[in-house]
C-alpha cells in the first residue's frame, strides 16, 4: 500500500506495477499535483489543471493497482492497518510518501496571514489574492492604502522564493501595467526577504551573485539578512525593525514533515521529518518505508533537500526493496544520485547546477524549461504549458488572470472585498 | 454605467468604447463567462478558464472605460446611483444586465439538493461532485448504495439539459469506464426528466425526435409528461409516483430574473424579468436600460427567450439607444433577429435550425462547433477549447477529471466524503 500520489508515491507505484504485487494508492485528492511549477499557477502563468494529472489516468496502465481517495486518518503499525474514514485497510507492505507542510517556525502571525503555496488550492488563492489587490488599488484614493495593496512581500530566498518572486515581477511589469494603466508603476514593490546573507543557498557563489543581481534589475527588491520577527494583516515585520507594509507575504520560507507521522508513532527527525534506516525503513518495522520529503535521509552527514528528485529516487528506492523483501532478499541502502538543480529566474534567465558546472542566463533556462516540460506527466499537460509559455515569451501576456477565490480565501473577507 | 459583464453588458461596452462617453462596468467576477460551453466544465471536457475572459482583456482597447469589481447592493433609481459594498456611484445612463438565476419553480428540496449550472463555481462543483460519485462507488460493497451513487438525473429537456446529457453519456461510457474498470457498466444511468411531452419545446418536430432517438442511443434514459415534485439528497421524484434513486440531480428547468430587481423599484414582468419598454428603456426611467435575461421583451407575444443571441442584440441596441438620447434623439424600439437555434447532443450530432432549414446530425453538429468557437472570445481560449475538443474527438478521451470541490461543495459533506 503506498500513502501519497506525489512524486515518491507515484514512483514506487510505477515501479511496483510492473511486478505480480497487488497494490493499493490511497490519496485525499484524486490528482497528482507537479509542485515545481506551483509557483506559475500563483503567478497566473499557468492553469492549475495544467499542472495535475488524475491518478486514475496513471493507474490505467497498471491492471494490478487499485485508487482509494480518502483522507489518512491514522496509521496502526503493529496491526498494519491504516484507517480512513470508516473503514481500517491492511497492508503487508506500506510505503508513506505523505510529504511536508509549511513550516512557518512559530513566527507570531505567519500561519493566520501569510500564503502558503503548497497545493493547487493554495495557487489559485494566491493568484486570486494578488489580482484583487490591483482590483482594489485601482479605485483606491487613500495613497497608503493603495501602495499597501501593492507592495508584495515573499519571505524566503530559496528556488520557491526566487522563481516566484520572478515570475511576479513580470507579471506585474507585463500584463498587469496593461490592465491597470491609470496605477503608477512606480507604487508597485515586490519584495523578497531572506534570513541569511545570499540567495540560494547551497548553489555555487556565482548563480547567487546572478540570481541577486538579476532579480534587482527585474525591480524586486532584495532584503537579506532579514529575519522575519511578525506577520499581520497588513505588515512584515523584520528583526532590524524595518515594517513593510503589505498585504501579501508569501511563505516559501520553509517545510517541515506532517506532525501526524509522529503521533502514529514514526520516529521523529530533524525537521519534523521521520527518522529511517538507510534502507528507507522504519527503524521498528521492517514492512513500513517512509519516502519523499516525510523521510529523513542524511547524505555526507547533511539531511537530503525536500525536493522533486530526491522523492523520486526514493520511492523507486522503497519500492525495489519491497520487491527484494519479497523475494526473500534483504533491502539495500538509498543512495541519492544529485543530477544538479535549476532555479528560473525570468524570462531568458536561469541558474543550473550540473555535475559541478555552473549556468546562468539563456543556456539555463533553455535548460529549465526543457527539463520541466519533459518531467510533466502527460503529454497533453505538456502541450498546454507549452502554449501557454509561448504565449507569454512571444506576447509578453498572461492569460489566466481569473479571481476565482477559494474557500481558504473566502476565511478572509477583509483581503477580498474588491471595494476597499 | 453598464452592470454585468455578461452577454449584454459586454457587448453593451464594446459599442460604447467606440464613442466618446465614458463607461463604468460593474460585475462581481473579473471575468466574462462564456456560458453556452459551461455545461462542457461540468462534464469534464473543458477547464474553467477556457470559457471565461478576463474583462480588463477586453477594455484594454477601450480608454474610455473603466471596471469596478464589485457586487450591486442597490440601485437607487431617483438619485441616479448604483451602491456596491462602501461608495454609492452616480450614473447619467444605466444599462442593467445582471442575468438570471436558477429557477426551481418552488419544488421542495430544489434548491436544496439540487446541483444549479449557471456559474463557473457551479459547474467545477458538479464536475467534482460526479467524479466523487464514482470514487465512493468503486469502493461500494452495498448494491443498492453503489446504484444510487451511478445514478445522475437531470431535470430539464431544454438545450441545456439535453447537452449536458448527452456530455454525461459520452464521459461515462468513454474515458470513466476506463477509468473504473472494476464498476458494471450496467449500474450506471443518466435519466433526463422533462414535464412536458417533448424535448427541446420550440424546435421543429423532426429536430426534437432526433434529440429523443440520438439521447437513448447513447444510454441516456428519457421521462417525458414526468414533472418533479420532490428533490431529496438521494432521491428524485415525479409526479406519477416514481422515484428515482440518486445523489445528483442537475437542475437546468428553468432561469428567472433575480427577484433583487424588483426589490430595487424595476418593474416586475414575466419570469420575475422586468418590464421594460419596447425601447429597453424602464418604464419609470428614461436613462435606465434593461437588457438580457433580467428583461422581459416580448416577439410576436412570446418573451424572448433567456439565450446569448439575444442578450448580445439587446446590449447593442440598448448602447446605440444611449448614444441617440446623447445626441438628442429618440430611442428606437428593439427588434429581435432570430438567427437560428443549435443543441449539440454528441459527438457527430446535433440538431439546428436556422432561417426555417433544419439540420441533424453532423452537419449540424460541424456548424455547432465552428459557431461556438467563433464565438468565444479571445484567439488562445479558442485554441484551447479546439484542443481540448479535438483531444477528445480523436481519442475518446477528457484530460479535466480532477476533483477540486469549492465553498459550495464542501457545505454538502454527505456528499463529498470520498468513503462511505
Amino acid at each position: 500500500m503506498i500513502l501519497g500520489a506525489g512524486f515518491a508515491g507515484l514512483w514506487a507505484l510505477r515501479r511496483l506495477a510492473q511486478v505480480p504485487v497487488d497494490v493499493l494508492l490511497i490519496d485525499r485528492q484524486n490528482y497528482h499535483t507537479f509542485l515545481p511549477l506551483l509557483y506559475q499557477v500563483a503567478a497566473a502563468e499557468l492553469e492549475p489543471e495544467e499542472i495535475a494529472y488524475p491518478v486514475r489516468s496513471v493507474l490505467r496502465t497498471m491492471p494490478n493497482a487499485q485508487f482509494l481517495m480518502a483522507e489518512v486518518r491514522h496509521i496502526d503499525l503493529a496491526a498494519r492497518r491504516v484507517e480512513v474514514a470508516d473503514r481500517a485497510v491492511p497492508y503487508d507492505f506500506l510505503v508513506v510518501a505523505l510529504g511536508s507542510i509549511t513550516h512557518f517556525y512559530g513566527v507570531p502571525g505567519a500561519a493566520e496571514h501569510a500564503f502558503p503555496l503548497k497545493t493547487l488550492d493554495h495557487g489559485v488563492d494566491l493568484r486570486s489574492h494578488i489580482l484583487t489587490c490591483f482590483e482594489r488599488a485601482v479605485h483606491e484614493p487613500d495613497t497608503v492604502r493603495r501602495r499597501r495593496a501593492l507592495a508584495f512581500a515573499i519571505v524566503g530566498g530559496g528556488p520557491t522564493g526566487v522563481e516566484f518572486a520572478g515570475a511576479l515581477a513580470e507579471l506585474i511589469h507585463g500584463p498587469l501595467t496593461k490592465d491597470y494603466p491609470s496605477l503608477d508603476i512606480r507604487e508597485i514593490r515586490v519584495v523578497l526577504v531572506e534570513a541569511l546573507d545570499s540567495l540560494l543557498p547551497g548553489l555555487p557563489q556565482r548563480l547567487r551573485d546572478y540570481a541577486l543581481s538579476r532579480l534587482r534589475s527585474m525591480g524586486v527588491q532584495v532584503l537579506l539578512q532579514s529575519p522575519v520577527t511578525r506577520v499581520t494583516a497588513d505588515s512584515l515585520h523584520l528583526r532590524d525593525g524595518a515594517v513593510v507594509l503589505t498585504e501579501t507575504v508569501v511563505w516559501t520560507a520553509g517545510v517541515r514533515g506532517d506532525p501526524l507521522a509522529q503521533a502514529w508513532g514514526l520516529p521523529a527527525g530533524r525537521g519534523g521529518r521521520v527518522t529511517v534506516r538507510p534502507s528507507l525503513q522504519s527503524p521498528g518495522y521492517a514492512e513500513v518505508y517512509v519516502v519523499g520529503d516525510l523521510a529523513n535521509v542524511e547524505a555526507e552527514s547533511h539531511p537530503l533537500p525536500m525536493i522533486a528528485p530526491v522523492a523520486i529516487q526514493q520511492g523507486e528506492a522503497a519500492a525495489q526493496n519491497i520487491l527484494r523483501q519479497v523475494r526473500g532478499a534483504t533491502p539495500v541502502p538509498f543512495r541519492y544520485r544529485d543530477r544538479g538543480t535549476m532555479v528560473a529566474i525570468g524570462r531568458n534567465a536561469a541558474v543550473a547546477e550540473f555535475r559541478g558546472r555552473a549556468f546562468t542566463g539563456f543556456s539555463a533556462w533553455v535548460l529549465w524549461l526543457s527539463v520541466h516540460l519533459f518531467n510533466l506527466i502527460g503529454f497533453r499537460n505538456r502541450l498546454l504549458v507549452l502554449i501557454n509559455w509561448a504565449w507569454d515569451y512571444f506576447f509578453f501576456e498572461r492569460a489566466v488572470r481569473l479571481i476565482v477565490p477559494s474557500e481558504a480565501a473566502k476565511a478572509r473577507p477583509d483581503l477580498l472585498d474588491a471595494t476597499p
